[in-house]
Protein backbone atom coordinates (compact mmCIF):
# COMPACT_ATOMS: atom_id res chain seq x y z
CA UNK A 1 0.00 0.00 0.00
CA UNK A 2 2.88 2.58 0.86
CA UNK A 3 4.19 1.75 -2.42
CA UNK A 4 1.13 2.41 -4.18
CA UNK A 5 1.01 5.85 -2.33
CA UNK A 6 4.22 6.54 -3.08
CA UNK A 7 3.65 5.51 -7.01
CA UNK A 8 0.55 8.04 -7.07
CA UNK A 9 2.73 10.74 -5.11
CA UNK A 10 5.28 10.53 -7.54
CA UNK A 11 2.80 10.98 -10.60
CA UNK A 12 0.84 13.82 -8.57
CA UNK A 13 4.36 15.36 -8.45
CA UNK A 14 4.71 14.70 -12.37
CA UNK A 15 1.96 15.89 -13.18
CA UNK A 16 2.10 18.97 -11.66
CA UNK A 17 5.09 19.69 -12.51
CA UNK A 18 3.95 19.28 -16.37
CA UNK A 19 1.16 21.55 -15.24
CA UNK A 20 3.67 24.29 -13.71
CA UNK A 21 5.45 24.33 -17.15
CA UNK A 22 2.87 25.23 -19.41
CA UNK A 23 1.14 28.27 -19.71
CA UNK A 24 -1.92 28.66 -17.15
CA UNK A 25 -3.96 29.73 -19.53
CA UNK A 26 -3.35 27.83 -23.15
CA UNK A 27 -3.88 29.91 -26.56
CA UNK A 28 -7.46 29.58 -27.46
CA UNK A 29 -6.70 27.92 -30.87
CA UNK A 30 -10.26 27.48 -32.12
CA UNK A 31 -11.64 30.51 -30.98
CA UNK A 32 -12.17 32.14 -34.70
CA UNK A 33 -14.68 28.99 -34.88
CA UNK A 34 -16.40 30.03 -32.00
CA UNK A 35 -19.97 31.81 -31.35
CA UNK A 36 -19.40 35.72 -31.51
CA UNK A 37 -20.83 37.36 -28.41
CA UNK A 38 -20.78 41.18 -29.69
CA UNK A 39 -18.72 43.73 -30.67
CA UNK A 40 -17.14 47.29 -29.17
CA UNK A 41 -14.97 50.03 -30.91
CA UNK A 42 -12.99 51.90 -28.86
CA UNK A 43 -12.00 54.93 -30.92
CA UNK A 44 -9.55 58.09 -30.33
CA UNK A 45 -11.97 60.20 -28.40
CA UNK A 46 -11.31 57.31 -25.49
CA UNK A 47 -9.47 58.05 -22.32
CA UNK A 48 -7.61 54.52 -23.21
CA UNK A 49 -7.38 54.40 -26.61
CA UNK A 50 -3.52 54.31 -26.67
CA UNK A 51 -3.99 50.98 -24.73
CA UNK A 52 -6.97 49.76 -25.65
CA UNK A 53 -8.24 51.71 -29.13
CA UNK A 54 -9.96 49.32 -31.79
CA UNK A 55 -12.29 46.94 -32.83
CA UNK A 56 -13.02 44.56 -29.43
CA UNK A 57 -14.51 41.16 -31.22
CA UNK A 58 -15.95 38.76 -28.15
CA UNK A 59 -15.97 35.34 -28.76
CA UNK A 60 -17.21 32.30 -26.39
CA UNK A 61 -16.72 28.71 -26.62
CA UNK A 62 -20.00 26.67 -25.70
CA UNK A 63 -20.02 26.09 -21.97
CA UNK A 64 -19.48 30.39 -22.06
CA UNK A 65 -22.44 30.26 -23.99
CA UNK A 66 -24.33 28.71 -21.44
CA UNK A 67 -23.20 31.08 -19.04
CA UNK A 68 -24.53 33.87 -20.50
CA UNK A 69 -28.18 32.19 -19.96
CA UNK A 70 -27.47 31.61 -16.39
CA UNK A 71 -25.00 34.21 -15.66
CA UNK A 72 -22.79 32.02 -14.14
CA UNK A 73 -20.08 30.35 -16.24
CA UNK A 74 -19.58 26.67 -15.65
CA UNK A 75 -15.71 25.76 -15.31
CA UNK A 76 -14.51 25.04 -18.80
CA UNK A 77 -16.01 28.40 -20.23
CA UNK A 78 -13.41 30.28 -22.16
CA UNK A 79 -14.09 34.00 -23.26
CA UNK A 80 -12.14 35.85 -25.74
CA UNK A 81 -11.46 39.24 -26.55
CA UNK A 82 -9.93 39.65 -30.03
CA UNK A 83 -8.50 44.00 -30.45
CA UNK A 84 -8.03 44.57 -33.94
CA UNK A 85 -6.50 47.86 -35.71
CA UNK A 86 -9.21 50.02 -37.37
CA UNK A 87 -8.38 51.55 -40.70
CA UNK A 88 -10.92 54.16 -41.76
CA UNK A 89 -10.97 55.95 -45.64
CA UNK A 90 -14.30 57.68 -46.83
CA UNK A 91 -16.36 56.89 -43.97
CA UNK A 92 -15.64 53.16 -44.34
CA UNK A 93 -13.62 51.30 -41.14
CA UNK A 94 -12.42 48.27 -42.13
CA UNK A 95 -10.48 45.47 -39.58
CA UNK A 96 -6.44 45.68 -39.85
CA UNK A 97 -4.02 44.34 -38.10
CA UNK A 98 -4.05 41.92 -34.68
CA UNK A 99 -3.44 44.01 -31.22
CA UNK A 100 -3.73 41.35 -29.08
CA UNK A 101 -6.00 38.64 -27.81
CA UNK A 102 -7.12 38.79 -24.32
CA UNK A 103 -8.32 35.29 -22.80
CA UNK A 104 -10.45 34.22 -19.66
CA UNK A 105 -10.66 30.53 -18.93
CA UNK A 106 -12.95 29.73 -15.70
CA UNK A 107 -11.55 26.97 -13.60
CA UNK A 108 -13.01 27.52 -9.94
CA UNK A 109 -10.18 25.24 -8.49
CA UNK A 110 -7.00 26.17 -10.61
CA UNK A 111 -8.09 30.14 -10.35
CA UNK A 112 -9.56 29.98 -6.73
CA UNK A 113 -7.50 32.97 -5.81
CA UNK A 114 -9.14 35.30 -8.88
CA UNK A 115 -12.81 34.32 -8.25
CA UNK A 116 -12.54 31.20 -10.50
CA UNK A 117 -10.85 32.78 -13.63
CA UNK A 118 -7.68 32.37 -15.16
CA UNK A 119 -6.33 35.65 -17.14
CA UNK A 120 -4.12 35.71 -20.44
CA UNK A 121 -2.94 37.81 -22.85
CA UNK A 122 -1.45 37.25 -26.05
CA UNK A 123 0.01 39.60 -28.45
CA UNK A 124 -0.52 40.40 -32.08
CA UNK A 125 -0.91 36.63 -33.68
CA UNK A 126 1.76 35.31 -31.37
CA UNK A 127 0.50 32.15 -29.41
CA UNK A 128 2.47 32.76 -25.98
CA UNK A 129 1.48 34.34 -23.30
CA UNK A 130 2.82 38.21 -22.64
CA UNK A 131 0.75 39.19 -19.58
CA UNK A 132 2.46 39.31 -16.01
CA UNK A 133 1.72 39.00 -12.85
CA UNK A 134 0.52 42.71 -12.26
CA UNK A 135 -0.99 42.43 -15.45
CA UNK A 136 -3.28 39.59 -13.92
CA UNK A 137 -3.95 41.42 -10.95
CA UNK A 138 -5.13 44.53 -13.22
CA UNK A 139 -7.47 41.86 -15.19
CA UNK A 140 -9.03 40.57 -11.92
CA UNK A 141 -9.51 43.73 -10.13
CA UNK A 142 -11.59 45.05 -12.50
CA UNK A 143 -13.61 42.03 -13.80
CA UNK A 144 -14.74 41.32 -10.36
CA UNK A 145 -16.86 44.76 -10.39
CA UNK A 146 -19.14 42.65 -12.07
CA UNK A 147 -20.37 40.94 -9.38
CA UNK A 148 -23.73 39.93 -10.63
CA UNK A 149 -22.61 38.75 -13.31
CA UNK A 150 -19.74 36.46 -12.26
CA UNK A 151 -17.12 38.84 -13.08
CA UNK A 152 -17.78 39.11 -17.19
CA UNK A 153 -18.72 42.32 -18.40
CA UNK A 154 -20.29 41.26 -21.98
CA UNK A 155 -23.30 39.96 -22.77
CA UNK A 156 -24.54 37.94 -25.49
CA UNK A 157 -26.17 40.03 -28.20
CA UNK A 158 -29.40 38.31 -29.98
CA UNK B 1 -49.02 3.50 -64.86
CA UNK B 2 -51.21 6.78 -66.54
CA UNK B 3 -52.76 6.90 -62.94
CA UNK B 4 -49.27 7.01 -61.37
CA UNK B 5 -48.33 9.70 -63.26
CA UNK B 6 -51.16 11.79 -62.57
CA UNK B 7 -50.16 11.18 -59.04
CA UNK B 8 -46.82 12.42 -58.99
CA UNK B 9 -47.92 15.05 -60.80
CA UNK B 10 -50.72 16.08 -58.58
CA UNK B 11 -47.25 15.64 -55.52
CA UNK B 12 -45.27 18.11 -57.96
CA UNK B 13 -47.77 20.37 -58.08
CA UNK B 14 -48.68 20.43 -54.54
CA UNK B 15 -44.75 20.63 -53.80
CA UNK B 16 -43.63 23.16 -56.22
CA UNK B 17 -47.29 25.46 -54.81
CA UNK B 18 -45.74 25.19 -51.49
CA UNK B 19 -42.36 26.07 -52.85
CA UNK B 20 -43.72 29.08 -54.50
CA UNK B 21 -45.68 30.03 -51.17
CA UNK B 22 -42.93 30.16 -49.07
CA UNK B 23 -39.95 32.80 -49.72
CA UNK B 24 -37.38 31.77 -52.01
CA UNK B 25 -34.76 32.38 -49.40
CA UNK B 26 -35.67 31.73 -45.74
CA UNK B 27 -34.76 33.43 -42.32
CA UNK B 28 -31.51 32.48 -41.25
CA UNK B 29 -32.54 31.24 -37.86
CA UNK B 30 -28.91 29.97 -36.40
CA UNK B 31 -26.97 32.70 -38.02
CA UNK B 32 -26.32 33.92 -34.89
CA UNK B 33 -24.42 30.59 -33.84
CA UNK B 34 -22.49 30.60 -36.99
CA UNK B 35 -18.94 31.53 -37.41
CA UNK B 36 -18.18 35.38 -37.73
CA UNK B 37 -16.20 36.00 -41.04
CA UNK B 38 -15.44 39.44 -40.24
CA UNK B 39 -16.77 43.45 -39.35
CA UNK B 40 -16.88 46.65 -41.20
CA UNK B 41 -18.08 50.03 -39.88
CA UNK B 42 -20.30 52.51 -42.36
CA UNK B 43 -20.24 55.80 -41.01
CA UNK B 44 -21.94 59.11 -41.36
CA UNK B 45 -19.07 60.45 -43.67
CA UNK B 46 -19.80 57.46 -46.31
CA UNK B 47 -22.42 58.77 -48.92
CA UNK B 48 -24.48 55.99 -48.38
CA UNK B 49 -24.79 56.19 -44.68
CA UNK B 50 -28.52 56.91 -44.55
CA UNK B 51 -28.95 52.87 -46.63
CA UNK B 52 -26.27 51.47 -45.20
CA UNK B 53 -24.49 52.44 -42.42
CA UNK B 54 -23.93 50.98 -39.04
CA UNK B 55 -21.82 47.61 -38.25
CA UNK B 56 -22.16 45.33 -40.54
CA UNK B 57 -21.08 41.91 -38.82
CA UNK B 58 -21.07 38.79 -41.55
CA UNK B 59 -21.22 35.35 -40.50
CA UNK B 60 -20.85 32.09 -42.78
CA UNK B 61 -22.64 28.98 -42.27
CA UNK B 62 -19.77 25.28 -42.80
CA UNK B 63 -20.36 25.39 -46.66
CA UNK B 64 -19.73 28.81 -46.81
CA UNK B 65 -16.75 28.75 -45.09
CA UNK B 66 -15.69 25.97 -47.66
CA UNK B 67 -16.57 28.73 -50.05
CA UNK B 68 -14.19 31.02 -48.28
CA UNK B 69 -11.24 28.39 -48.54
CA UNK B 70 -11.46 27.70 -52.29
CA UNK B 71 -12.77 31.10 -54.02
CA UNK B 72 -15.78 29.25 -54.95
CA UNK B 73 -19.12 28.75 -52.82
CA UNK B 74 -20.34 24.94 -53.10
CA UNK B 75 -24.84 24.72 -53.12
CA UNK B 76 -25.86 25.45 -49.51
CA UNK B 77 -23.62 28.05 -49.03
CA UNK B 78 -25.61 30.79 -46.71
CA UNK B 79 -23.68 34.23 -45.78
CA UNK B 80 -25.48 36.50 -43.69
CA UNK B 81 -24.89 40.43 -43.32
CA UNK B 82 -26.20 41.59 -40.13
CA UNK B 83 -26.27 45.31 -40.00
CA UNK B 84 -26.44 47.05 -36.41
CA UNK B 85 -27.49 50.41 -35.50
CA UNK B 86 -24.28 52.27 -33.87
CA UNK B 87 -24.39 54.15 -30.52
CA UNK B 88 -21.32 56.00 -29.78
CA UNK B 89 -20.62 57.87 -26.69
CA UNK B 90 -17.32 59.06 -25.13
CA UNK B 91 -15.32 57.70 -27.39
CA UNK B 92 -16.70 54.18 -27.66
CA UNK B 93 -18.84 52.50 -29.95
CA UNK B 94 -21.48 50.37 -29.10
CA UNK B 95 -24.18 47.57 -30.63
CA UNK B 96 -27.78 49.54 -30.58
CA UNK B 97 -30.85 47.86 -32.81
CA UNK B 98 -30.36 45.16 -35.60
CA UNK B 99 -31.67 47.21 -38.87
CA UNK B 100 -31.46 44.39 -40.87
CA UNK B 101 -30.11 40.93 -41.92
CA UNK B 102 -29.55 40.68 -45.73
CA UNK B 103 -28.62 37.06 -46.70
CA UNK B 104 -27.02 34.73 -49.67
CA UNK B 105 -27.96 31.61 -50.47
CA UNK B 106 -26.28 29.36 -52.99
CA UNK B 107 -28.88 26.94 -54.93
CA UNK B 108 -27.02 26.79 -58.91
CA UNK B 109 -29.86 25.03 -60.02
CA UNK B 110 -32.56 27.49 -58.24
CA UNK B 111 -31.12 30.79 -58.39
CA UNK B 112 -29.64 29.75 -62.25
CA UNK B 113 -30.48 33.53 -63.11
CA UNK B 114 -28.34 35.30 -60.87
CA UNK B 115 -25.25 33.22 -60.93
CA UNK B 116 -26.37 30.63 -58.67
CA UNK B 117 -27.19 33.22 -55.68
CA UNK B 118 -30.58 34.17 -54.24
CA UNK B 119 -30.66 37.25 -52.24
CA UNK B 120 -32.99 38.19 -49.15
CA UNK B 121 -33.29 40.84 -46.97
CA UNK B 122 -35.52 40.72 -43.39
CA UNK B 123 -35.84 44.32 -41.69
CA UNK B 124 -34.71 44.52 -38.16
CA UNK B 125 -35.67 41.42 -35.96
CA UNK B 126 -38.41 40.63 -38.18
CA UNK B 127 -38.16 37.32 -39.88
CA UNK B 128 -40.48 37.68 -43.26
CA UNK B 129 -38.93 38.58 -46.12
CA UNK B 130 -38.92 42.20 -47.70
CA UNK B 131 -36.63 42.52 -50.91
CA UNK B 132 -38.88 43.29 -53.74
CA UNK B 133 -37.75 41.98 -57.56
CA UNK B 134 -36.25 45.41 -58.01
CA UNK B 135 -34.04 45.32 -54.90
CA UNK B 136 -32.80 40.99 -56.05
CA UNK B 137 -31.28 42.76 -58.91
CA UNK B 138 -29.57 45.69 -57.63
CA UNK B 139 -27.83 42.71 -54.90
CA UNK B 140 -27.35 40.72 -57.95
CA UNK B 141 -26.04 43.71 -60.15
CA UNK B 142 -23.63 44.80 -57.32
CA UNK B 143 -22.44 41.52 -56.44
CA UNK B 144 -21.83 39.83 -59.74
CA UNK B 145 -18.81 42.05 -60.34
CA UNK B 146 -16.83 40.08 -58.14
CA UNK B 147 -16.20 37.39 -60.51
CA UNK B 148 -13.40 36.13 -59.29
CA UNK B 149 -14.28 35.23 -55.64
CA UNK B 150 -17.91 33.89 -57.13
CA UNK B 151 -19.99 37.34 -56.53
CA UNK B 152 -19.02 37.89 -52.67
CA UNK B 153 -17.15 41.14 -51.59
CA UNK B 154 -16.06 39.63 -48.15
CA UNK B 155 -12.86 37.60 -47.15
CA UNK B 156 -12.78 35.26 -44.35
CA UNK B 157 -10.42 37.12 -41.40
CA UNK B 158 -7.97 35.27 -39.83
Amino acid sequence: MKALLTTIGLFAVTWMSAGAADPAVPYPAEYRKWVHVKSTLIGPQHARFASNGGLHHFYANDKALDGYKIGKFPDGSVLVDDLLEIKESEGVSSEGARRRVAVMVKDSARFRETGGWGFEVFKGDESSPALNAEGKTACFTCHSKQKDHDSVYSQFRK
